[in-house]
């Protein structure tokens, strides 16, 4: 840990006070380090060759035949990317499944467009977080 | 089930169909109906009070003093919002944990805030998904 | 303008300084202050009773009838919201035309879902700027 | 022009007929053709090396020293990437510029990068339109 000094004027500062004690930071510094942490991991996911984490997200009718065999194969035939899944009932017809995948961030995205394109996935969102930051 | 028709250029319909063919697509209408469900869950997004579900990925220090102690607490805490949450090992020092949430999405985003602003979360990301758009 | 330290671990500092030196930043603090107004800026334009500033771009087919008149007649009628406009020929079918807009951050958005909706407009996006951040 | 049929649920269709005469438009294949360039436009932004238009915006301080000098030496030493600037006046203390720029997405980037960089530049959005899409 080193400290390095910042010039700011008040105004700014006050503005930034404000929005991070609404987020919940008790600590200026912790703030700053997140926003830092934040922008490098946004940077290097910009590079289809970064390692990186992902949350893939989707919303599926439980009720689509074969989709939930469908989504273990491409889980298992993938078993180098993926790390786990997590499985929640929505309501009577709709699922919603977090799968964490691990990898480049181009085998990713191209794994994740797997998952989100079959047929019954109503919703796709995926999350990338790079790993390099994490550390 | 209906079936409408819709006007477009070949040559926007080729780059459209390889699109969706790369990102692994049979059948063009599903691609249809998968972007028009996003867009719809996007705009429904924008209203704090609409319902969602959240994905709130963090990276945290499982060394940080309380900090698994203090992440338990505010998932306890806001048991009305709080679904379930998965924990994977990434390696000596960090974990990565994913917290679905479910509730109005202004309420989902303090919660999210709260959560990321801790001591020794590293990176946070929140992924919105509307529920509506799920049924 | 005043002064504030901040604590940072060496390894984090070394990957800020280098993205924001690539970046073309000569000066850390004035990273920080651009980033910090970045955040504000951000978070501000959630609110659609924010003040803003927005360039919407747009793409059109100079050969569609009655286009250009419309897009006359849509920033006349909104004399209020419409500061100027800049127009660039692409080729020889396409103009890329950005108009300014001034106003509450829900009018502009509203104003500018008209402009890019029409019959010829080909692409179109929209880019808010806070106005309070920029005092 | 060809005609394609979309097969889609009545339930789906709604919510998109309602978006879309809520954004202005009043013909469903105008929204869909929109869409689907958005949607190739996005992806071919996602490679440095396609071609692309860019709208540079941002906010500064005229009473900065040499900015206005500086910004215009970025311009004309870039003068292969650089179409045109529109000034506004803000306030007492700011202006907006907008920065057309056309060239390969990467040196773009780095070109806006050293415009948004400079000191004085209180806010800086870059707004990238794929110039394939508009053909």
């Amino acid at each position: 840990m080193q400290r390095v000094g910042i010039s700011i004027d008040s105004r700014l500062l006050a503005g930034f006070d404000e929005l991070i004690t609404r987020q919940g930071y008790s600590n200026r510094s912790e703030a700053f380090r997140d926003i830092i942490r934040q922008k490098l991991s946004d940077e290097e996911l910009q590079n289809p060759q970064s390692t990186a984490v992902a949350a893939v997200i989707i919303v599926y009718d439980h009720h689509q035949a074969d989709l939930a065999k469908k989504l273990t194969g491409i889980q298992h035939s993938n078993v180098v990317n993926t790390i786990s899944s997590m499985h929640v009932h929505l309501d009577l017809h709709n699922c919603l499944e977090v799968i964490l995948l691990r990898g480049k961030v181009g085998n990713i995205q191209k794994l994740a467009d797997n998952i989100v394109s079959l047929r019954g996935v109503r919703l796709g969102r995926v999350n990338l977080v790079a790993s390099e930051q994490a550390e």
